[in-house]
């Protein structure tokens, strides 16, 4: 048996109140060391009755690791339990908080693993609607101009090539306008990035956050925005930019202003005085950007503003949660008041972080219900764009992004296959559509929610900021139809089978860059078989099971 | 190279913020697999500069792991890293977010780990106080009576065997005569166990939060003993007993009386009406105590209460801070808030969970600053009270127990040999106080807070309770004054010698039942061998360094 690979830690995601009544427990071994794994279990008080037990079952495997899982209930949730391992030899050892044991201590005082009591205050609730959701995000200023009347000087024409400085006219009534063909596409949840007062196109620069730039439209704007999505089923969340403020937000205006005499001062981080703009002798986001100077979290002030902001446009305005800008770089703490603000006015509004990397101590619960779930894309990017790594690496990728967290987590995280912050995906697949046909159908059948960013629909490509914010491409001749439809019919298919929201994940042949793997939720059951090859393939594997191309529709055979 | 025992997480103990300008890391790796264990660093938004690179410190080794540790520091906080590893053949491989590596991708695109930023309000501010105190716990009906017209009816004479309900009239008062005895003893600080009003002897069916039981005294008493404690340097913290309350306690009480129509009903967990404490048809502490209704922590009006109760006692009675009793009880919500609540008041309370089990997800700097450190003190009893274990488990268990937390927590740890709920640790060596002895020597010179019950100084013994709970012995004829010395020779030794508060630990030498080990802080070392056999015992490895036997005071030699 393989000692060193075994692992279990009291906390999530290897232990976590899964609801009120129960317990999720997780145990790492070798890769196909065990024959069997148990959890042995029973209430810490129980001093009289043996030890329940339950076989725990194989729910992912990495190169190196098998991961077991098993839910176990008790009366009032005091839990007392242990690990019982038998390799593939017949060999047997326990796992208890003392470490591995070839023979258990029996009676009272075997110094079982505790998960000592599931307090109801610290139960993670799970967002069902965000797990069965398409999110959908557009970059204001280049989804659709619907007001020309509302225009910045010196906009280019629409489609015309992108700068870091370009102006293309879109706004708040362009994406009303554009409604219908969202909910044509299928999408539930749209994210949108900052349209707060500021002078720039991205608008990561606030001046002011209890107002909507003028070039986008008004807060009674945004409203009707809001009720229509409401009104079409669709969900919309919005930019929080509470990392760093622009150089024209009121508090840093005071600091230039006032310098060491400002009473905001202390919501940045000056280096010196005077505080300059063109020396740049403050903190801001990044390098040097000095139209973004960080905001000092720990304020209690700072603190108070921001959250009675997050507040303001759930409560006041009815959007459905926030997105978080540079999230990793704002403390726990914030983070923590945010939640407990937020989820305080709508219980079902959603919070996700930028968090381009792995974030447990971000996920465990008490923070944030998702992030942009970049090293997904990472491997989408690597495997079926560029074909740099093999199938087991990708699997091997995939997998260890989805046993991370908790189950619920794992379900909420945004799949995306790019950002205005990232190359668009056909832009890495060089072109070449087919490969991200195959991507897209991994990212629809994949645990994690479906993520599109606008105009990847239709085919658009781009390179790196400024490229990958060109504008949407709505003439019809220009739009790629066909990878449109496959959207579509993705989106419905999801919707169709819930076993591709809920089913677990289990690979059935990873070979020659081909990947099948079953999503099946104890209910239903889907084979999904990827090719990523130009050439056909034959899986030398049986499938008994009904296939169709998904493609072209066409029933199809995977055997020979 | 053992690629299974490759071990990094990116939360405590494994990445934490030692302080607000150094980040503290840590990778387990197999025992003796590893050369040369480094960490490359710099920060993320540099995409100029190579890696900055520092070897990593082997600072603990467990049966199957080894445990590599470095700090560093980069300006701004923003961290980026991977590691590498040369094993002992000369093998190498990188360790980033992806996983094992045997080539790194070079260039901005490596996709290490990330600590995004330090934020100050995350950084765990460790306990200087603490970490160099010395505990001593007392229970006050049985440490001495300072005040016989207060004493309960039928109290037994002091020094008669105890019972469940046996009162002996000890108080607040008895307390304060025996300061001049604690003072000289060397101790720093005082926990109380509970002293609100109550009808048990020992208190934890709490019936007012807000006084103090009259047998015991007066809240003016208690602020009396507070302010002498002070004037002698040494501290005292109480006991918060907020898992449940007593069944007179005002809420309860309210709810026996108007059953459904209570505005206290949800304040405990009611099973169905009319609640009676003959049924005990609600949740208690453990099974059925009718009286100790649970309180329900996840109710704001619960909340609240306690966490003016906890407030009210360190700001208006100054006491220093708080033991929890059944902290893992109570929601982690509950003690985030807690912590938030006592430290706004004084910075330098502290927060010591009753947590007899492992506790990362309660000791990872939001809620507490240590637990009653129970895993130690059976490690103990196992290997010097009982010697059923070999040195080498033995130093497996309490090396175990130490890398579990950050440093800070660890040296914070209070470390018992016993307590009011546990058999007194001379009763688990049989009475042979050369077992003690031991024991103690081990207990002075390891990492952590040690901790002395009432009584075990001058030899009590007993077994579970309520034998665990005898009287103090104050009779010097019947103190064993050999064991007394010995504890004011070591409280001594660790006061002058800082290295056994902040060194680390390194084990030498583990052989038949013989521990050495070094204590080193950079500064000054100190090499403690200790021989857990009956019959003296030659090392035979070379010790330069001058040897004294610590209870004789005599020179001895180590070696042949
Ligand atoms: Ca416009
Ligand atoms: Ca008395």
């Amino acid at each position: 048996m393989n000692k060193h690979a075994i692992f279990h830690i009291t906390t999530a995601p290897y232990a976590y109140a899964k609801d009120k009544d129960t317990l999720s427990l997780r145990v790492r071994t070798a890769k196909n060391d065990m024959r069997e794994v148990k959890v042995h279990y029973k209430c810490r008080y129980d001093w009289q009755n043996p030890f329940k037990e339950k076989t725990m079952k194989l729910f992912a495997q990495t190169d190196l690791f098998d991961f077991y899982e098993a839910d176990v209930q008790i009366e009032k949730n005091r839990y007392r339990y242990y690990f019982e391992f038998i390799d593939r030899e017949g060999n047997q050892l326990y796992l208890d908080e003392r470490g591995l044991q070839e023979e258990l201590i029996e009676g009272p005082e075997i110094p079982g693993f505790q998960y000592a009591y599931i307090g109801e205050a610290d139960v993670y609730e799970e967002c069902k609607w965000m797990q069965e959701a398409v999110v959908y995000q557009i970059f204001p200023d280049r989804f659709c101009n619907g007001d020309q009347s509302n225009d910045p000087e010196n906009i280019l024409a629409w489609g015309e090539p992108v700068t870091t400085e370009s102006m293309f006219g879109g706004d708040i009534q362009g994406i009303i306008d554009k409604l219908d063909y969202l909910q044509d596409l299928g999408i539930d949840l749209i994210y949108l990035t900052p349209i707060f007062k500021s002078t720039s196109n991205h608008k990561y620069n606030t001046a002011d956050y209890y107002d909507i730039d003028p070039h986008f439209g008004s807060v009674e704007l945004v409203k009707e925005l809001v009720k229509k999505c409401h009104e079409r089923g669709i969900k919309i969340i919005f930019d929080a930019v509470f990392n760093h403020s622009g150089d024209d937000f009121f508090a840093f205006k005071d600091l230039l202003e006032n310098q060491e005499k400002s009473k905001y001062k202390d919501w940045y981080f000056p280096e010196g005085y005077p505080v300059s703009t063109e020396k740049v002798n403050y903190y801001t986001f990044a390098n040097d950007v000095s139209v973004m100077p960080k905001l000092n979290t720990a304020n209690p002030d700072v603190k108070e503003y921001f959250l009675k902001v997050g507040e303001y446009w759930v409560k006041e305005v009815g959007i459905d949660g926030w997105r978080l800008d540079v999230c990793d770089e704002v403390d726990h703490e914030f983070w923590r008041a945010f939640r407990k603000t937020i989820k305080s006015v709508n219980k079902e509004a959603v919070i996700v972080g930028e968090i381009q990397h792995e974030a447990v101590s971000f996920l465990s619960g008490d923070q944030l219900d998702s992030i942009m779930n970049y090293p997904f894309k990472w491997a989408l990017v690597d495997f079926f764009a560029k074909r740099k790594i093999d199938e087991k690496e990708f699997n091997n990728l995939v997998t260890m992004n989805r046993v991370n967290y908790m189950r619920s987590i794992t379900r909420q995280l945004w799949n995306l296959f790019g950002s205005h912050d990232t190359a668009r995906f056909l832009y890495e697949c060089d072109g070449k559509v087919d490969r991200m046909k195959l991507a897209m159908v991994f990212q629809f059948c994949f645990e994690g929610v479906p993520y599109i960013y606008y105009g990847d629909e239709v085919g658009m490509t781009g390179g790196h900021d400024p490229f990958n914010r060109a504008c949407m491409i709505w003439n019809e001749d220009e739009q790629n139809k066909d990878l449109l439809q496959l959207y579509k019919k993705l989106i419905a298919i999801r919707k169709e089978n819930k076993e591709l929201i809920y089913g677990d994940y289990k690979p059935l042949y990873l070979e020659d860059n081909v990947i099948v793997f079953e999503r099946n939720d104890g209910e239903n059951s889907m084979i999904i078989a990827i090719n990523n090859n130009e050439e056909d393939y034959v899986v030398n594997k049986l499938f008994k099971k009904k296939t169709i191309d998904l493609i072209s529709e066409e029933p199809v055979s995977l055997n020979k």
